[in-house]
């Protein structure tokens, strides 16, 4: 292989430096003498503050390359690294998401970044999205657009093998969502207004016929393989390969279509986390892991969205498993909200927000910090106020 | 739009010079005061020396865009243009596939190219390929590589309106082959030896995960919707927007997986031509047209590959409307080779190469035309030796 690196910048977050995901990416690059450095300071469900950390080592060497060893928190840093450290002299809020930031197109060219992702969930490697908490809103928002998309992700099934049991059930939870919200996001067609220039079109098109193909054999993988990963046989190298395999699909779903309501309301569950700790998470910070705080959501949105695209929802349920057979249009709804309460049940997840730490005196804030969210909940099939989601955080309180 | 195109080389064929496709793009043109000139001699079919008009068209002038209105005729010719336009430098046979040519791998840059198609078939606005006859060896050729992949493909239906219905249904049958064969071809991981250089691996990388999605899913809207499409009713505008769409996806996946057997021995069922007369072709040259030529030979090879990977066969079987519920593997092959014939009778195809103009006495001349296809007839999941040809050869002179 002729590799022509210069200076590569590997990141990845304390508990994966010990691992051989990164021994083996250290080994590498070693092997072939290329110049390195590592930086695995990156925080787990990252924040504005630990985005800047990881800019300000990247803006320090003049690195040529970018490597990405972990799950979304990692790749998501490194793209912000990578990013900032090509446009040294804009400000943070430049290339943040409207409104909270500024959303100025990114017309620089960027580094080459090769994502390897450990965790099979978030599909980071395929998208140009970088989330984060920004802490004083306590909500989280991100970047995004083409360009910070990664150049190679290296997706092979053995990087997961190293984790806990409930990392790959949240993180198999996140695909899942991924499909669902891609697969019923609103139409590519009926976006309005079209943006004034192709330069400001939205990362996310809305669901669309290229889309489609990848969110729906995403779900029938996730419906085929993620009881037997997160629960069964974590040694079960078909399943793991598979959900590995529809992470990306459900990357490249998304990446294009946009998600909405369960990831719009999963920011201010993440967002406003008070003292849960996580089962599996070895991190020193109360945490809502993000395929968890989306998925909690699900039953009440699919409820709420079925409505508008009954037809796509009964797919999804019979998919999921359910007898569609004799069920009606308006059937969609509860139909896919019950189907989704079984998965969960089955997979052990905690009984609804309430499980998590949150009461309904918590709803107003939970509320307020999903507005600001626009760039994913505007891709809700349904139009929807204030109080709407206010109904869905409550309905979710509890979930059996 | 903000569009800074320098100067644009638009080539096209003779027949659609004056159809409502080429006009929208030359009023488009001319609306935005962009420089451009028409190539309109593309052959329908195109050879070395056809694409050597074209390419010497290309290097007269210093063209900035490249753009393609037509079947893959035009959008290969294209492809080949903008390649030694950029590469002035370069023998023809430098690039061309070896054995044939050398299969030198492209490094330099080529201009960006639009390719808008104007059949629902080669999906060529999706691939690195371009093919054309290599006239003194009477055996299609051609130039495999992602450097000349399009930049872009606007693709819509309105554009395939013109089209005659025998021009309908062959593209359909290329779209058909496209989807089965790349399905069933060899999978990545059995490929060998493995490249000494990245910049040496094929275009055509085997079946994997990716191109199967593409594949299966191109399948399952040929199955539904070729029909409607292509005799049923011509103004059927689901039918057509699916089966445009179907092209693109199948283009993708064979584009990245690879074709076999049936597009192998196309070549010089294509190339051998004496004095068939397409229906629906307004051409001055005896033609067998291109998905014609693939479509003739597949119940035969079917059944050969069957055996190989009779899963898939059954489950093409399948979704092309076969009852597979008490096939055994040993069925796979005779079942999907009825299928297929059943399919292609019910689309009036010709009945087998004796139809074409070809007789026993052909098939030394036929299968010699096959041997230098190794770029795709490797990809075969079967391996063959030239009796193994003959057979099919031989096999696909009937149909019915």
């Amino acid at each position: 292989c002729v590799c022509v690196a210069g200076k590569v910048c590997v990141m990845t977050d304390r508990n994966l430096a010990g691992l051989p995901p990164m021994r083996s990416v250290l080994e590498s690059l070693v092997r072939s003498g290329i110049e390195h450095k590592v930086y695995d300071n990156v925080r787990v469900e990252p924040t504005d503050t630990s985005f800047k950390e990881a800019i300000a080592f990247a803006k320090k060497e003049s690195f040529d390359v970018f490597v990405a060893v972990g799950g979304g928190s990692v790749i998501d840093t490194c793209k912000a690294a990578n990013l900032y450290a090509c446009h040294p002299d804009a400000d943070f809020l430049d290339f943040v998401n409207a409104p909270i930031g500024r959303g100025k197109p990114i017309t620089g060219a960027l580094k080459p970044l090769i994502a390897v992702p450990t965790t099979a969930g978030t599909g980071s490697e395929t998208t140009g999205v970088a989330i984060f908490d920004f802490e004083h809103l306590k909500a989280k928002t991100g970047i995004a657009s083409r360009a910070i998309k990664p150049t190679l992700g290296v997706v092979d099934p053995l990087h997961t093998l190293h984790m806990p049991e409930r990392v790959a059930a949240n993180s198999g939870f996140d695909v899942l969502c991924h499909a669902l919200e891609s697969y019923t996001a609103l139409p590519y067609n009926m976006r309005s207004p079209c943006p004034p220039n192709p330069i400001n079109r939205p990362a996310y098109q809305g669901s669309n016929p290229i889309s489609d193909v990848w969110s729906r054999h995403a779900l029938n993988v996730v419906a085929k393989y993620m009881k037997r990963y997160a629960v069964r046989d974590p040694e079960d190298k078909e399943a793991r390969s598979s959900m590995h395999l529809a992470s990306v699909f459900a990357g490249i779903g998304f990446g294009n279509a946009g998600v909405h309501l369960c990831h719009g309301m999963s920011y201010p569950i993440a967002g406003n986390v008070k003292t849960h700790k996580a089962k599996g998470y070895n991190v020193d910070h109360p945490v809502v892991p993000h395929g968890l705080s989306v998925v909690l959501t699900s039953p009440a949105v699919f409820n709420f969205t079925a409505p508008m695209c009954p037809e796509r929802h009964l797919e999804a349920a019979q998919i999921l498993g359910a007898d569609v057979s004799r069920a009606k249009r308006e059937d969609a709804g509860p139909l896919l909200a019950d189907t989704l309460r079984r998965f969960l049940y089955d997979l052990e997840v905690e009984d609804g927000l309430e499980a998590v730490g949150y009461s309904k005196e918590d709803v107003p804030a939970l509320v307020k910090g999903t507005i600001p969210q626009e760039r994913v909940t505007k891709l809700s099939p349904r139009e929807h106020t204030e109080e709407d989601l206010s109904h869905l955080f409550e309905a979710s309180m509890k979930l059996y």
